[in-house]
């Protein structure tokens, strides 16, 4: 199982909106032999691309899957009938399908005499899986906040100025957090600021296709026609509110969303990203923006790239998230620190995900 | 010498303003035959402990020692001479002294026909005696700059709340920092939020004569006669401007010392505090103090504390150090990162030490 979700990890950033999926096929004397994961939306399941490599040699034999087989008839037929017909006599999965549309696997391999175990490495198979299944199970793209700042919690200094604060190696790191994300997005704080171009950049074999979408809070439509985030290098959606003078953004592809005094509502862009197909958010913007999303309960995971070094002055990298006294703070659980260079990149997920977004 | 190291670690916090020393002696065919470090000021030096223990059987030997030998006789005898006489064929230590009163020791032992080697595994036990080297080679004592904040960089909530940041375990780990400390340094404005009490507590074996040094700045002398600071657990001393009125402290020991408008000037309280023997300073006062020490370059070891916690809002760990611009910042070397419960210990040092106060 540990190998199948090494091999779900390989469809990150290009299988959404569905789930990743690895699986591993052995014999009716345990050895492998096939193995499979779903590598783009509309391709062949993990299951289908395992059972191919397997051939004949599945009868008999245990299918190891991240995911509970599938048991309907999208772009591809249900796993849960193609195991079946593999003549497959096991099979394990590591978790439950959360989807009302896919699930049933399980009881369908039940029903024609197939043995079935669920759990095995649920929990790590879940975190490979935080993505698609935040969306299932709260309606919502899973977002990512990423920020970089000195070991004081700065991300710049008092004049504003703030290259470089992490190094080139965390700055490569971010890539590879942008590739897997379905979206990228920033505020206009951040647009005016940097002029961020927000693509992929410096790793191999990523198309226009495989880039996120770029997006951009940006209440009163204030980008101008030549913003970097603008060229075609990725897909962008500039979000505005209702009210906005969109007059000079001809051909670029725009929403209005409801805004108050704080700025578009959070929880109306993430509905509009998840009916766009959206299901992993990265959020790049800068303290307003990533204090907005702390403020509307929307914050799943956090990546802080921490730089060894003092300021003592400057922006702060969390702004105001409605947080006003200690017993309300947003207390994380660290799963992960990694030197990245000379910089400490810390992973933490709140402690309980909240069900519902605060009260405030 | 790994093991000479771990010896002379046991003698932090007791050995000031003397260094930590650890002796291995191994006899003619390399069995080790005697170990020794030294356990206090006036006793005797590591290499004496581990002569006695290893006796006769020292003669044709090898002894193994942090630092060189020493060459003078001080409260005990020159070690150098009692190496000789016991017979050691070879001296291998880690750190040349650097103190002019004690150096020389090296150059005795290879008059008396003694083959030395110098800089074995010198980096680490440069580090095992940093606070000794520093005060040596700098004339004040080294500064541990300690604090304890969020993820985001904030050691209280927007309304003053704090208790508690960090966990139990990391607090427990603070006082063993206290414990290894001549000095615990804070400034009237954590006296008078928190009325701490700065001793050492919890650790077995800690008597009065072993608590640090309790030292509050407090330019214009508003602490209270019944602050928690001022109880007999520890020795304590209030550093005043010059012309602070005192007169509701009798009894209390005093020092005078310039100040401007940001206070007391951090490099005649070092000199001051170095004059009193103190080698090592474990600086826990809030951001305005920890911001005055950076801005003098007087910061030698930075260990936080991250708790895995966001506010948005609030104090931040480190105020104003005179940086205004990103080229200005002060950079630093991550050295260790452990997990503390479920914080983050985040240990740095400088990456270069100045040899000169920063002009600002």
């Amino acid at each position: 199982m540990r190998r199948a979700i090494e091999l779900a990890a390989r469809g990150l950033g290009s299988t959404s909106p569905n789930p990743v999926v690895g699986c591993v096929i052995t014999d009716a004397r345990g050895a492998v032999v096939g193995e499979g994961w779903h590598q783009r939306a509309g391709g062949p399941h993990a299951e289908v691309h395992a059972l191919r490599a397997a051939g004949t040699a599945a009868r008999g034999g245990t299918a190891y899957v991240t995911l509970e087989p599938c048991n309907h008839t999208g772009r591809t037929g249900p796993c849960a009938q193609a195991l079946i017909e593999a003549g497959v006599t096991r099979v394990v999965y590591a978790v439950s399908d959360p989807n009302p549309q896919a699930s049933g696997g399980g009881a369908t391999l039940r029903a024609a005499g197939i043995a079935t175990e669920a759990g095995l490495l649920e929990q790590e198979a879940e975190e490979g899986n935080a993505a698609w299944l935040t969306s299932v199970r709260r309606g919502r793209p899973h977002v990512l906040w990423k920020y970089a700042a000195t070991l004081d919690g700065r991300i710049a200094a008092a004049d504003g100025t703030s290259r470089w604060i992490s190094s080139p190696e965390s700055r490569a790191d971010v890539h590879r957090l942008r590739a897997e994300a379905d979206a990228v997005v920033v505020g206009s704080g951040t647009l005016h600021a940097d002029d961020p171009h927000l693509a992929v950049r410096g790793r191999p074999g990523t198309d226009p296709a495989d880039q996120p979408l770029r997006v951009v809070l940006d209440t009163r439509a204030t980008v101008r026609p030549g913003a970097r985030v603008l060229d075609d290098a990725a897909p962008t959606l500039i979000v505005v509110a209702e009210d906005a003078d969109t007059g000079h953004l001809p051909g670029v592809d725009l929403v209005r969303l409801p805004a108050d005094e704080n700025g578009i509502s959070v929880h109306a862009l993430l509905a509009e990203l998840h009916r766009r197909g959206v299901r992993s958010v990265l959020l790049e913007g800068g303290p307003t923006l990533a204090g907005a999303f702390v403020a509307a309960g929307a914050v799943d995971k956090v990546v802080g790239y921490l730089a060894p070094v003092l300021l003592g002055a400057g922006r702060t990298a969390l702004g105001d998230a409605g947080i006003d006294t200690i017993a309300d703070a947003l207390r994380l659980r660290i799963t992960e620190t990694v030197r990245i260079g000379p910089d400490l990149r810390v992973t933490a997920v709140p402690e309980a995900v909240p069900t519902a977004p605060k009260e405030h």
